[in-house]
């Protein structure tokens, strides 16, 4: 039994199986992105699938029908461990081993406690070659969300805002339409396409009126959630019309439930043990998200960061100047009285948009 | 006569001009930064200089010297036009036409009205072949301090400054030591060595005590200058200790001079009709500055900006979040009501230094 002896012989198909694996990105919840390949004995390309919603066939078994009995004897590549249990479709392992392909490689695997090595000693056991660690952190980056929910209980966080160079959001007076540029925006709507939650305060509701939409990138739009601890929140607002998107509205103890009656009927209305950020996700995950978008004003994203519950930053630098001492600002407070306690980001990367900068960071690599 | 007939052929040689010019930035003020190389009639380079301090040798004399007799027949290529008056030195032309050179290649006219197309005039006139505009752009880029200056009496203001992701260049509490890395605060004093005058307001002083040089990159240190208008200035400050680098005090007929007799006799004291910005840079001018550095704070920032004393600008900014509603910020207010008004940046580009971002731009590429 050959075990991890070529790895490197196998990336270049391994790239093609997260490339498949992306085309589902933000559709699969709770599910992970799975893309696969197979090759015939002659290592050439006879099958592709990819995962594409969650209750649909899982990607091994796209790619497997797709290749019918050219799989025999040939290599299945996948970048998540195949499941070895019934779940929405019957387990993978089984139609793996009944095509009777010789070899799979895996990029690493399932942190889900149902499988997590599991699927893969099933499949050593029948005899199966199998390679495993071919693109292993490409792989859990391509699933971070999944794989920080399964570890956590609350899906990944991405913190997004849009400023001027002088780290300005808005002006004193609140003004902030537009600081980003058209095409800028329409980077954010696809972000939303790519998350399974949209997350605000009450005040953003009450000051921008946002829709929250990926503007129909996706089929199915991600939930718009509305975080309010006071739930002083207009009679009329876009969020409520949920007619292509679905919105809730999640409070707290606190929160004087008479107003809730005042609100349309469209929304789901949900009670936390906490009107706060925590809590919100730990619904959000039960609820199926895996990865979710604050879309918040500076208060609520303190707390998010605060809370742990922000993974990711992604921010767009416009190429103006606001200025104003008491013009909107990104973040809060967090208290800090010494540089040396401030809070690092990691592995940041930017790319330009237009005349628009879009930075990308972490906020603790470990996460990863 | 050929005029402009083959320009694309000079671009190489005038790109190695611009290279000569700029090993003495910030060096050379109140002169330009000018190259020059001579090529012999089988267009091989024979001799090259460079201005290396005002009132040393022009850099048309260092090549010629360099080249000696290989000159005759031969090409002198510089960037910008020679002069043709007496200044500290004797006019370039006279020595072009007595080393026979018979073409003379010239980035761009000097915009000095003593000179300005009178001493291509000159040459062309003595029967010598010029051909002018070669790299026009990239050779007015690399002296727009001087021809900034030369055109609105001020030098060319740069504004820096350090900040975290969330647009911070301090805590609430002050703390602002330090943001960026060891590396980029490096980047800072060899911009400082590109500068004839570092400038910062007293509340710099008061809360940094800084020492604003190049740390002994540049042989000349920068004229460090602090504009109070209060003059309510330590009695102990770096700035006072004139050993290595000259400083000059700056304020206005609101001061109260009393002050001044508690000041260390180091420092240079000048009052000027107005504690403002820009009766600061006309002085600065004066005393032969063509680039100036603003280090200062928010509120003379923003002064600076409003009164169109900075015309580029260079922002670190730093891997870090340091939140604060009321941490400070790069710029004070503008007294913008809509986006619409606020200030765009030209020309942004970026470079990573370590783990730091750094941007220039500028506030008005028609400044250029």
């Amino acid at each position: 039994m050959v075990i991890n002896s070529n790895i490197q012989d196998w990336v270049p198909w391994m790239r093609r199986v997260i490339r498949l694996a992306l085309l589902a990105d933000g559709q699969t919840s709770p599910n992970p992105l799975v893309g696969a390949v197979i090759l015939d004995s002659n290592n050439r390309i006879v099958g592709e699938g990819f995962h594409s919603f969650a209750g649909n066939p899982h990607a091994e078994i796209e790619a497997l029908s797709q290749a019918g009995p050219l799989a025999k004897g040939g290599t299945l590549l996948v970048n998540l461990e195949p499941c070895c249990h019934d779940g929405r479709t019957p387990p993978c392992t089984e139609a793996i081993l009944k095509s009777g392909v010789s070899r799979v490689v895996v990029a690493m695997n399932d942190p889900d406690p149902r499988v997590s090595g599991k699927g893969i000693d099933l499949l050593k056991k029948a005899g199966v070659e199998v390679i495993t660690g071919v693109l292993e952190d490409e792989a859990a980056f391509l699933n971070r969300a999944f794989i920080f929910r399964n570890k956590t209980g609350r899906p990944w966080g991405i913190l997004k805002w849009a400023m001027s160079f002088d780290g300005r959001i808005g002006l004193p007076n609140g003004a902030s339409k537009w600081i980003s540029q058209k095409s800028s925006r329409e980077r954010v709507h696809a972000l939303r396409a790519k998350c399974d939650a949209v997350i605000v305060g009450g005040e953003t509701v009450r000051i921008d009126n946002p829709l929250l939409t990926s503007r129909g990138i996706n089929k199915v739009e991600p939930l718009r959630v509305v975080l309010s601890s006071s739930l002083k929140l207009p009679i009329n607002a876009q969020l409520w019309n949920t007619e292509n998107a679905k919105t809730l509205i999640c409070y707290g103890p606190e929160s004087d439930v008479g107003l809730l009656k005042k609100l349309p009927n469209g929304p789901e209305k949900v009670l936390l043990d906490q009107s706060s950020p925590s809590k919100l996700l730990e619904l959000l995950a039960q609820k199926g998200c895996n990865k979710v978008l604050w879309e918040c004003g500076s208060s609520l994203a303190t707390s998010a960061i605060i809370e742990n519950c922000v993974q990711e930053i992604v921010c767009f630098v416009a190429p103006k100047l606001l200025g104003g001492v008491s013009a909107m600002t990104p973040l809060g407070d967090f208290g800090f009285t010494s540089l040396e306690h401030v809070i690092p980001v990691k592995k940041v990367s930017t790319y330009k948009n237009g005349n628009d900068f879009v930075f990308t960071m972490l906020l603790n690599d470990k996460d990863l």
